[in-house]
């Protein structure tokens, strides 16, 4: 079913998330793409869907039809495709799918101020890369992070939301700096650590790697992405890793002292087992609601806030009425 | 196919480790189990295996057969259990499968110092617990670990070894110590860093547990492990799970440092990344060789530390015949 407020879309950018969005995006709605690889785009075009050859006649075509541009291109190559918005298309619809916010939200600000711009985040990934990898299916499911402002214009906002949920996201609303602190604890440190451990137990030599057995594999399986990724991630982000990363050296400090002097780990284990406990249990509780009104911004940031997302939208006379999902305790 | 030298067994403990071993032998020896509780005692019987009602009577039948007695209960019942043995069969042919081995040995060699001892760790288990979790399928591909000393009978060895093998394990030979140092790092440290990432994600509130994906599920996966469980070994590994914390905590806090001064996470990332292609790779390269003579336990110490472990066990005339897998470019 295609989403109401739906518009078209220039994907700019046509790797594992770029490429997953035109797949997703192509039965419901106009959409182009365009990626800086001669080879990508003739694979995209290839496999029937539109591509453009050149980045600015595709963006003087976003504004002409008054489609989503969606930066999917690794962060070092937002300034150029940013100063190519403002250049050519200053004033369009825009929005970004990065795992960090604020530094792109700060990009947009001082390269192509005068975008509408919302940014995006699809909880989405796998091992690999490239158009090759993408999948229609990629973001079924999955977290789609949108970041709110005051100064946000919800239409801009429902038309990134629309993505999110054409793509069978669930749709989160959130400010940039919240979810950069999210992410850091959720996505980052996990990453960290995986690194460590899996330094940690090969220095246990060929012997500790034989032994190894699932809850070193599932520790570790994200140490086997690419470094270039880890770091594009992690360093974009460093303020909010750094508090992460002292939470769990604080952690683990204190369970390393309690295991030397007193033997005993009562305190992690029930801790971190109740927390497991609390991450299995997220969404659980959850009713419908339905937001509305001159405050919608508001009602949208305390739904992320407390766990909660949006699952649909439909256009009124005087806005939108958007539906969602939020703990029936917090009503 | 049932091996040469698998013996009949008495199974000290019925609950996930022991239940699955008895269902796993039933097929191929006379094995009898016992469990301190009447009613997994009743529901083994009424699921067709032999359940002796005493531990004591058990014992001695044992001795009468030259059984092979496993104890597999949770290690603060090892003293008691122990003791009986060396009341009612002193010098039983005597394994384990708890998943610490130098505090066993220990406890052995004081309480129950004339068995014939061989210590093993099968590295497998699911989150559930107790005689219903069981599966017969539980040991196949996994390490059954086998502890030796230089006093080591080969003849003891060999039936622990076959039970490992009957069961569908790669059997890995080693010493305590290095068993514990290595399990420590592919092991007990991945739980206590899953249980430190589950607080530090909790900690970011509903908005962060609302957008954790893989990495954080994959990450924190051990952590709800009951955490008596995850007590029972670590505590009882201090020593070596300590050396393992500190090379975390090193690790991560020389990350910190590098992210915080100069924003890069270069070595970490190359580092941890090719730490974890080792492990992935590991096995690789394994040759078949036959090992045999006056010195096999030291031959099969060599397999173990490298990497490699046995596959099949021959008697003969002055001994046996092993089957291993062997690093080629260690030959």
């Amino acid at each position: 079913m295609r989403q109401d407020a739906l518009p078209p879309a220039f994907v700019v950018g046509l790797g594992l998330i770029g490429g997953s969005l035109v797949r997703a995006l192509a039965p419901h709605t106009d959409v182009r793409g365009w990626s800086p690889g001669e080879a990508t785009r003739t694979a995209a075009a290839a496999d029937g869907f539109a591509v453009v050859d050149d980045l600015r006649a595709g963006l003087e075509r976003a504004a002409t039809d008054d489609a989503l541009v969606v930066v999917a291109t690794p962060v070092p190559a937002f300034p150029a495709v940013l100063a190519a918005v403002d250049e050519t298309a200053p004033t369009v619809r825009l929005t970004d799918v990065a795992s960090v916010k604020g530094l792109i939200a700060d990009q947009v600000e001082s390269l192509a101020p005068r975008a509408r711009y919302v940014g995006a985040h699809p909880m989405a990934g796998t091992a690999h890369s490239g158009w090759a990898a993408g999948s229609a299916d990629l973001f079924r499911d999955a977290a789609w992070v949108t970041c709110l402002t005051e100064d946000s214009d919800p239409d801009v906002w429902a038309a990134v939301a629309a993505l999110g949920l054409q793509v069978g996201s669930r749709v989160v609303p959130t400010e940039a700096p919240a979810h950069d602190r999210a992410v850091a604890r959720i996505s980052h440190l996990p990453h960290l650590l995986a690194l460590a451990l899996a330094q940690a137990g090969a220095a246990g030599g060929d012997l500790a790697l034989s032994l190894a057995a699932s809850s070193f594999a599932d520790g570790t399986r994200v140490a086997g992405t690419r470094p270039e990724l880890i770091r594009a991630m992690c360093e974009n982000n460093r303020d909010a890793l750094l508090d992460a990363v002292d939470d769990a050296l604080g952690l683990l400090g204190v369970a390393r002292g309690s295991l030397a002097s007193t033997g005993s780990l009562v305190k992690i284990t029930e801790s971190g087992h109740a927390a497991r406990t609390a991450f299995e249990q997220r969404g659980s509780g959850l009713e419908d609601v339905t937001l509305s009104g001159d405050d919608l911004v508001d009602q949208l940031l305390a739904v992320g806030a407390a766990g909660g997302y949006v699952t649909g939208l439909r256009a009124t006379d005087d806005g939108w009425s958007v539906a969602a999902r939020y703990p029936a305790d917090n009503d």
